[in-house]
Formats: structure tokens, C-alpha cells, sequence
């Protein structure tokens, strides 16, 4: 018996969204070990979309559905599932309370399409929505088929599918023979360099290890097979530990550890504390530092100094040195770096300056250009040059700059300490 | 006739990666008026690949394919074509020379299993693949059905549908008709609200019109069927004025214009400049702001007051009254605004501070609750507070709030001209 995603959505096949519903289903589906093999995307349309369930019940056991379920007239995934299995539809008072409460909450009242989300197909079990109004189901219309149903909204769909669709699952007897995957991190190495460096684990049979790389990130996936979790980080850990080696200080974190998690988690264990200085970021550098909760422990602020008269005002950064060597220079990073640290009186003063582009680059100064200032301590200064440019855009310049400046303050910690302390 | 796309790849399946080529697909054909209502993904399995085209021959007269024409012993999609049609492969001397002159540019020799890539169904044409070495097929097996097969990597498959498939789609009589779309944004307003206000609308034949939300925003997309871009404009355009007109100042933009933009252009019209004080963002409206290229005209940069040190020494926030009534507080909110303003010398001065979570909220302060400070030219402070929480996550709380202050400093802008004199 085997899974099948269908996704409901005109917009879909407009081309207007990413299926990305589709691709976290799949992932969660593999770590389950509920073998899939169909995916179809299907407009908001009742008979197309029963001529794609009259095919799904034929191949597979358990249909996952998203998209449809919304307040408005083409949201009809539960009227056409009720239909395709002739039953009616029946209104749960249990969800209109609960859509009326959660407009109650933010000072609304609900409107009366909203009603229409508490219909659901006879017979179905209720998928609760913790994050939205829309409901979704589960379902057994017939023997050997489950039906499970959710909103196209990808956020509230994660936390459905975690909360109760897993469980569900497991209840049903899959996710006996689970998929475990680890993600290892890296920056400051090129996606080719590092799988041959570890060329000789790529060919192992389990754990696999499959290189990936986007946005100046390389990961490296590991992915075993077992009967438990357990089992399977017992096959994962020393392939990893040996990689990690290898890797040295381009390795940087695993899965959901980010270049700020791994930087906050150092500045807090040491103690220290954050200060920034952001040109072409624009508050970028900020904003990936505070996206981490806790961050306030270590992260003071900083400050945004787009127009250079910020830079002399609140940086003291020299004016006649803005004239001589610009905005984008060593030297304005640095002084960058050591005014705001001093100003705002931190331990570490981090500051980037740079040409993210379209316009302002020049042939001495092209778009890409960066600098990054660091400012210790111990009132050392260092500086860092970057050429970003010329096949990414200002998006990605700006990006990779930022993680650029954590990766280089990452590695300022680590390097005061003996490596093996490291526990990532 | 329809078109239906194809996609084969067991990493997909395995939600590895995302189906991009899907989307890109799928706006050529909308934009090709080709009609398109199925999307299927199947793993490089032949007797599954097979069930697919027996389903999609019956329904369909287009067929897409994408992915499994690579070297490797699972690619699959030629030979599982040939077979199901009853027909040979060939190989195909052109194809064999097109990927041996293609290793020999790069210094290296063909490895023997390249030589597979030269084989394809007897009758079908070659697709050429300037960008790599698996070509492509055109093909009509039978009488109204026509197959083409594209690599499944992005940067091919998009060059070889531009330069062949679109004119072969055109030489076969599509992209006679059109279809136009054109997204209105809103901000403020609810989907469900803003579509009991436009219900008249969302029956309209042609254009189209249909409402989508996410992430706080709520736009209404109207799709234009027509001989022409212009026809298809000339349809959208009374439609899009009366809804515009509904909405009044919930609108704010279309298609490509973001919230940020949108203000730019009003700041840049009006010749002002604007400064931010950002706490619970962290930097995030910041970035946002310089998202825009050419946003140094207007924006002038910001403190990230994360710390409340920073909200007394950079913004001259009353330490008495962030003892008083809190960081999270209307009164804050309007010393961050004002102070950011006079320090920074601006235009206008805009704050947030607030909640974002998980941590942090309290009975009177829940995790959630945001201030936005605006300070005007005229010397005039105003301050907003909004309840965010609590099915909101910390990032989408993050984003909403600087959302939210862009929209006041737009509406601000707006209500001092008349509405008619708003271009958007």
C-alpha cells in the first residue's frame, strides 16, 4: 500500500506558486518509510479533480490532499470528496467555534463565508488547524483508504501534518522502517571541493551521503535506513563524526543549526556580546542575527548606516577617509566595525560595506564588492575583501554577505578555543 | 486540446528537490493560452512511467515531459517511450557527434555511457539541448498527440523550450490566444472580507478573478483570456479600476510592486527621506526597505535599538519611561520614531518594537503585540498597536510588523494627495 499527493490548486498549474507543499509531503513521507510513488496537481475544478481520485483509490492506499479547503467559492476539495464517495456534507459545530473564536482573538468577527470551512464529508474525522480556520479531515471512506486533507497554506499544513497526521500514521502501522536524515553544513568551501574531499563516502550504501549546494551554502546529506531512530543515528554518527574532521572549520553546523544559531550559541557560551554595522545589508545582518529567539542574550543592536552620513554621525567613521578610499573600502569597514562596537559598548563590533547592485559598480569597485570589518575585544580590527559579483544578483550578494560576516566571527571564536571543544 | 506536464525523477519523489520545472512549465503554457489541467510526477520507474502515459494519452494532447534523459542506468524516459509505443530506438548519429564535440570543448573525452543519450524512439525528432548533452524529442506517435521530453535540469530545459518547443507549439497552431494575468495586492483587509466585497467579481467569465492570501497580505488575481496582450489588457483594465476603487486605500500595488516599493516611490515622488528604529525586527524593515535598488534615495538608514541600552544612547528613548511602561510600549514606540527621525535628520522616522516570541510575552503583553512609532516632518508622532499573536510564529510576527509599519507610513503618504493622483 503506497501514498499518493494531490495537490488542489489553480494556481498551481497557472504556475503562479511553487509546489513546495509537494516537496515537504515527500520528505515526510520517505522518513515514514510509506512508499509513494504518484504526485498529481489538479485545478480547483469538481469533475477533473474526481477523475484524478477515481485513478488515486485505484493505485494507492492513503490520498493526501492540500489546497481547497478556503472560505471562498472555488475552495471545493471536501464537497467533492463527499460527492465522490456519495455521502453529505455535514456542518461541525466544534469547528465553528472554533473559526469564531480565533476571529474573536484578533478582535474580529468571523464572516459568514467562513462557514462553509465546518462542512465536512460524513463519516470524516476532523483534522484540527491549530495556525488557521480551515479544518482539515481524516477520512476512511472505504476499507484500505484513508483519506487525509489539508490547507495549500504551507504553514499551517506543517503543524497539521506534525501534530495529528504523524500520529495517524504511526497509529495505521507505518513508520515502522524509518528513513533518518542529517544534514551537514558548510561555508566557505565550493560544492566541488568538498565532495572530493569526502569522495570516498559518497558511494556508501547506508548512510548515503549526497552533496548539495544553494546560496553559497554546501550541504552534505546523510540518509540511513533502519528500524529505529535510534539505529539509524547509531549508522549515521561516526560517518558524520569523520566528515566533520574532514571538513575542519568549513563544517559549521547540521540540519536546523543556521550560521546565527551556531555564532549566538558561541557569543552566549563565551559570554560575549554583538554589535553591527550594516551598509549594503541594509539590516540584513540584524535581521538573521534576531531571527534566533534568545537572541537579545547576546545580540545589542547596531546600526543601519545606508546614507554615509550615518556612517560619520552615529559610526564616527572619518569623513576625509570617505572621500579618499569610499564607502565600499577597508578602510570604512573597519572603521565601521570599531564604531559601532565602541558606541554602543559590545565585545564584538561586525560591519559590512559593499556594491550589492544592479547600479553603482565600477571597473575598479564592481557590483559585489564587499567588506567585512571585525572588531575585537582587544581593540584589534581586521578587515575582509569579497568579490560576490558577477553572476549573482542583489538578492544573493546580499545574502552571501551576511553569512559571510557570521561565518567570519564563527570562526574568531572557534579559533580561540582547541577545536575538539567544539560540540556543534 | 490540453497539455499535460510529466515529471520523472525518483528525487522528487523523495522530496529532494523542488519542482520548479513545474512552475516554469506552467507559465509558459498559461501564457502560451495552451490549457493545462493535469501535473503528474512519477519516479524513474518504467512500468509506473507507463501507467502515467496510459492515463495522460487518454486525457490529454500534449504531453511534457522532464528529467530522465541522463546517462545513468535510470534514465529511463526514451526507452519506456519507445516501448509503450511499440517502436525501436535508434541511435542517432547527430546526437552522438553533438555530445562528443561537447566534451571535447571542455578538454575531457565521452564516457561510453553518454552513448545511450544518442538513442530515441524511431520517428521522433531531435530537441536540441544547446546546454548539455541529453537532447530532447518531438514527437507524434499518434494522430493528435504530441510528446516532447525535456532534461530535467532547470537551466536546459528552460533554453530548449524557449528556442524549439515554443515554436513548435506555435507552428501546431497554439499561442494564437492568450492568457494575460495581472495580481492586485492588498494590506489591511482580510480575504474573506475583501471578497464579500468584490463576490460580483469572482463569477466574471473572462477576465477572471480570484482571491488568494498569505502572509498577511490578500491579493485578487484576474486572468485574461484574448487574441492579444492588448485585448487581454483592455479586458483586465475597467475591472481592475473598479476593484482598486472598492478597495480604496487596502491596495496598494500590483504584481512586481512590494510594499517597499510602493513607499519608495511615494517617498521619492515627494522628494522625503526616511529613517527606522527597529527592535523586534531586528533589522527586518531595514532590509526590506533596501530590497529596492536605487532605495539609497530615500532611505537613509536606522539604528537596531535590540537592546534597551541602545533605545537611551543611539535614539534618546526616556529610561524612566521604558522603566515606566515597558520597551514594548506606545510611548516608546513614539520616542523610537521621533528620535531616530531628529537624530538621523529625516524625513520621516519609523519604530517598531514589540513581542515577536516564543519567549517573553506576559497576561498584559502577550507574545504578539506590536507598537509601530511614526514620526512626521511636521513634528507630529503618532503610534499604532497591533495584536499579532498568538497563531502567528515568530518570523511571520517579525514580518507582518514590518509589513505593517510600511503600510502606515503608505497610507500616510497617500491621505495627503487625493486618491486620483495615486498611479500605482
Amino acid at each position: 500500500m503506497s501514498a499518493e499527493i494531490i495537490c488542489v490548486g489553480t494556481e498551481l498549474l497557472l504556475g503562479d506558486i511553487l509546489n513546495s507543499n509537494a516537496q515537504f509531503l515527500a520528505q515526510q513521507l520517505a522518513q515514514l518509510g510509506i512508499p509513494h510513488y504518484f504526485q498529481t496537481v489538479v485545478g480547483d475544478n469538481p469533475d477533473r479533480l474526481k477523475q484524478v481520485l477515481a485513478i488515486a483509490c485505484e493505485r494507492s492506499g492513503v490520498l493526501i490532499f492540500t489546497g481547497g479547503l478556503g472560505p471562498t467559492p472555488d475552495d471545493l476539495t471536501h464537497e467533492t470528496l463527499a460527492d465522490f464517495f456519495g455521502v453529505p456534507l455535514v456542518e461541525r459545530p466544534e469547528i465553528l467555534e472554533d473559526i469564531a473564536q480565533k476571529y474573536a482573538q484578533r478582535g474580529r468577527t468571523m464572516a459568514p463565508s467562513n462557514r462553509k470551512q465546518a462542512l465536512i464529508p460524513r463519516g470524516a474525522e476532523i483534522l484540527p488547524n491549530p495556525a488557521g480556520t480551515a479544518p482539515g479531515i481524516i477520512w476512511q471512506p472505504r476499507n484500505g483508504l484513508s483519506i487525509l486533507t489539508f490547507p495549500g497554506v504551507p504553514g499551517e499544513m506543517y503543524g497539521m501534518w506534525r501534530e495529528t497526521a504523524v500520529p495517524y500514521l504511526k497509529s495505521q502501522g507505518w513508520g515502522q522502517e524509518i528513513i533518518y536524515s542529517r544534514t551537514l553544513k558548510f561555508w566557505g568551501i565550493a560544492e566541488s571541493t568538498l565532495a572530493e574531499k569526502v569522495s570516498a563516502f559518497l558511494n556508501l550504501p547506508n548512510p548515503t551521503v549526497a552533496p548539495y549546494a544553494s546560496r553559497g551554502e554546501v550541504k552534505l546529506r546523510l540518509s540511513a535506513r533502519a528500524g529505529s531512530e535510534m539505529e539509524a543515528i547509531e549508522l549515521i554518527t561516526p560517518v558524520e563524526k569523520q566528515l566533520q574532521q574532514i571538513a575542519g572549520l568549513d563544517y559549521y553546523g547540521a540540519d536546523d543549526e543556521t550560521l546565527p544559531v551556531v555564532v549566538g550559541r558561541l557569543l552566549q557560551n563565551a559570554g560575549e556580546t554583538l554589535v553591527v554595522a550594516e551598509s549594503c545589508t541594509g539590516g540584513g545582518l540584524g535581521q538573521m542575527l534576531t531571527e534566533v529567539a534568545g537572541s537579545s542574550n547576546y545580540f545589542l543592536g547596531g546600526v543601519i548606516s545606508y546614507d554615509n552620513q550615518v556612517k560619520i554621525s552615529l559610526l564616527g567613521v572619518n569623513s576625509e577617509d570617505l572621500d579618499q578610499f569610499g564607502a565600499v573600502s577597508d578602510t570604512v569597514a573597519k572603521q565601521m566595525a570599531g564604531g559601532v562596537r565602541s558606541r554602543l559598548v559590545a565585545g564584538w563590533g561586525l560591519s559590512i560595506t559593499g556594491i550589492a547592485g544592479p547600479g553603482g559598480g565600477s571597473e575598479t569597485k564592481p557590483v559585489g564588492l564587499v567588506y567585512i570589518g571585525l572588531a575585537g575585544s582587544a581593540g584589534e580590527v581586521e578587515s575582509f575583501e569579497y568579490r560576490f559579483g558577477p553572476l549573482r544578483d542583489r538578492a544573493l550578494i546580499r545574502h552571501v554577505s551576511a553569512c559571510a560576516a557570521l561565518d567570519h566571527l564563527r570562526r574568531k571564536l572557534l579559533s580561540r578555543q582547541p577545536l575538539e571543544n567544539f560540540v556543534p
